[in-house]
């Protein structure tokens, strides 16, 4: 094992920029958070005290130059994550970018194709689930056969009400929930049954999009405790991950019957799944070991997601052939 | 409170409707069950033994003019639901009869008529769920409005594999598992959404239609403790129905974690449902109340029901307009 | 199995007798409730409506005499148990006494030399939890070897308050806490460790008897819902029953959590064991089988409550030596 | 906020210490791990590879002189925790010692007499449980009034069965189970129920102690999935610690029943709490601020558990005046 330490440098200090950051700083011994990218210079600012150890810059490019940077981790807005994981790329640095690497498919496709031409870099596309506790055990147990042939695969991902209207504005660029949000999901689905999977045909359905109730029903996706989870039903057994979700281990016995409180956001869920990533990525960086998963997997996920957001909006099935291409309805 | 007893006769003593003569014998105080129908003379055999006070026919027109008889369970295979709940409607009496009246929309059509024709009596379809307890409480919950404006309703029913292939044999008559399972399913959404809720449109997809894998996969549905739950998502909380399911209180501590043990069928999971079933009907017809859910609903049950397996079959989404006419794709 | 129903009377009609007089009367198909007993004319009437095809009595005596009566459940005060109990075992009646037999030892022990002079009767002391299908299943296991040898056994038994202050009047003849309520742990722990145990010491504690506060504590540990349950420990794995109880099998997902709710007092926890209860005492009549336990046993539980109830009023732990006989603390 | 790193040095680095040393070294951003020691070569030699930049001493004496060290850990062997944690204070250093600080009450008093000649160092016993997020929080309700008055503690602590028999061995030196294990259990009632809290007797059982079962009934604890749990029960409620415990979130749909898996050993429930309390430790020390607890509880935990240990040897309960004096038995 290398004792040497990772230069790495954080673009993007926002909310779950700022998370990576501080797990890179603080939380993953083989790495130095040596450099950060952030236009804004409040975050400037907070970034002084939180991460002392770290030169802040303003422009991206700027960042990319710093002395001895060995990689870069993405988490600016999504608009963003291609161009400037593309120019990471260039710059020779190994990238960890946040999902999804674009909205477009072909946008997702051109981060692909520029990192294939690197190939002693390690690109992943942040698949937080990937590293989480419970799906790697679920994983684990359903790849030991204890649940028979897996056949059905049923996965929710919700995110929690930001009252300020941050998701309406958010909803402008994010490429829609599919695309968004329900991208973990289809990702879980590729990882359980295997990315050479072909996909027959997506169908979605919602409420928020024939109903005015937009903002209303993001709001009891959230404030409601309607959580993250999975299930994967087999030959021979089911496998649910966070079906019975819990924040810490208490109970509360009251007049009212028992109750358990639940982590209120994503990442009093995932924080620790953050964490094990920030140190795989940085681990397979030092000892050029593999990436636990392609990053083609991500163009994958965003088609799907794509062609789910045109059902939603279409109201029509979508179908594919055996290849992959699209068949039109009228030649069903 | 009426101290007389309902007369009541069972038509059919297989393994629904010997359950039904057995709860309305011994475990529905205001009835007698004073008669029964089997053309199987083992079952007859049977029924000596454990229903010692009741008349046993082998033909049904007999059974239905046993001296004083008020009320008739439809107990039978549902091929033969819709023609025993006619004559027997004709003869005056009251009816319960199991689920679905058909598997066609306009034979289950044609009871209601018949039923319409004679409003003093009671005429009802067994859909067992309206009675369960938890089911029950649900409504109340959402009806009190726990949980917001309701927006999303999910629910599963599984049966129990039968490894001698009844189910295969079955499958032949039975309309498709929309119509003889989920059929379940459609109710609640029917109950908890309000009967006069307008489909917009359905879509099924199953991997039995497409795999040569039918029995197997029913193996799996079954053997497996894939268990019937429902959940109602509202603007401000959600109900779960059997998410933990639960056969005893015992919970068993061991080497490999800590295991409940679940019902091993449905009789074993809405037994006492059955029961309060067979006592609300019983003081429906005595008391002349009303029963808790309408006749037409088990028409409009059926006819979603068989949307579904169409859709499963052709693989394609079926549309409605606001009067519950189908739309053709071709006109979308 | 014998076509004949057994006729059977209930003494008492309050709050337990009431439910024993429903249960026979329409819960148990082999038996007829004949006769019943109550000193409240009010109780009478309420029999009038409830118990239509029962003869109610306003002297115990008279009910004895009741033409065919071939079983008596004795359901009235704890005071007046014995006395019945025995006056029916004198008059050739099987009997069910309801828990304890007698606050009293030696009175406990007399009713049990009466009854093994008429060695043709049934007479079981209504220990309900026998019969709940949760301990039972709990039992087998532990039978088969599903926890090696038992080692532990952890029970509390726990009542709903009663504001009206019944219970602090009722504790002036209830024979304390350990006699009246836990003696269904002491039973529990005679039927999972065998009656032939020999108990060693007992020691107690508790807050009631040493502050002020006993009316207040009777009201926490009913109002928040400190539930019964039972946790028997062996030397390769753990039975717990009811650790998690659950009333319907809904649960409420709100903004502050998941919640269940729990049975609001003990007889919705065990309404089924008594329907049980009653049907396995009248099966054991008809067919003159064996009852499921000793009634012996119902002496030495009422022998260790007492001693329990001691060591809680003088703060002391009570010895045994081998025989069951006490030694005195000097002679340690 | 100090950007200044603690300078520590960890003593021990088996079982325990090593787990110390790790999270001083990689988890605690504050912190450097700058020295260690152990007698042991072969932990040397692990500490050259896992802890690259600590300098290990094989002399508790030399480390203490290392350049600049500010603080340390006292993780060796029980019997040597007081003489080292005094050393350490002599030599003006803080001071984090594992529990207890010693099987004696004395020499425990003697540390305390110690650390108070130098009010300036932070000198704390490590009972990780209150750094657990599940223990706190659960401290925060109870605190905020959500079971009114707390009436009764309810807690167990168990461990992992070592095959090896490392645990007979250590039982000789260990000061038994009270005081090596369920030290815990009393620690968290000093802190639940207030450190001026006077105990009024003890009393213990147990089943090890008079059955040559010593060694199979520990294995039997730990192999089976007993587990740590704690509740308070109130005047309105109650709260539960790790009743359902629980390992990752994923649950088993096995044809047996539903399955959760569940931590091997207490470090997988208590890992992050460990972490907690370095991180926590660092601060107080680099901060001056206050500890979270007093160093004084732990010489009464050890007092309590050693009147434990007595009753379960003598098999007497313990009583005591209201300073805290024992009572003879003979003067009650």
């Amino acid at each position: 094992m290398s004792q040497r330490k990772l230069k790495i440098g954080c673009a993007g200090l926002g909310r779950m920029g700022a998370r990576h950051a501080l797990n890179f700083a603080n939380r993953t011994p083989r790495a130095d958070l040596v450099a950060a990218f952030t236009p804004d210079p409040k975050e400037k600012e907070w970034a002084a005290t939180a991460l002392p150890n770290t030169t802040v810059y303003l422009n991206y490019d700027e960042m990319l130059k710093h002395p001895g940077l060995e990689a870069v981790i993405v988490a600016t807005v999504t608009t963003a994550h291609a161009e400037q994981a593309i120019k990471a790329i260039q710059a020779d640095k190994h990238v960890l970018c946040e999902k999804p690497l674009s909205t477009s498919v072909e946008i997702s496709q051109s981060v692909v194709d520029t990192a294939s031409k690197k190939p002693h870099l390690k690109v992943m596309c942040g698949f937080s689930r990937r590293f989480d506790a419970s799906y790697r055990q679920a994983y684990d147990r359903m790849d030991q056969g204890a649940i028979g042939r897996p056949s059905v695969f049923r996965s929710q991902t919700c995110d929690k009400l930001d009252p300020s209207g941050f998701f309406v504005a958010y909803a402008e660029f994010s490429g829609g929930i599919f695309v968004d949000c329900n991208i973990h999901d289809i990702d879980l689905a590729l990882w359980y049954f295997g990315q050479d999977s072909v996909v027959k045909s997506v169908v979605a359905m919602g409420i928020t999009a024939v109903q005015p109730e937009l903002r209303r029903h993001k709001d009891v996706d959230n404030g409601i405790g309607i959580h993250d989870m999975s299930e994967i039903i087999g030959t021979e057994g089911k496998l649910a991950i966070n079906a019975n979700p819990q924040g810490t281990l208490v109970e509360m016995h009251e007049p009212q019957g028992i109750r358990r409180e639940i982590p209120s956001d994503y990442y009093g869920r995932f924080e620790h799944a953050f964490v094990t990533e920030a140190n795989e990525f940085t681990a397979a960086c030092l000892d050029n070991s593999r990436l636990p998963f392609k990053l083609s997997g991500a163009v994958q996920a965003v088609q799907i997601g794509c062609a789910l957001q045109e059902s939603l909006n279409s109201g029509q099935k979508i179908h594919f052939d055996e290849t992959g291409r699209r068949i039109e309805t009228s030649k069903l």
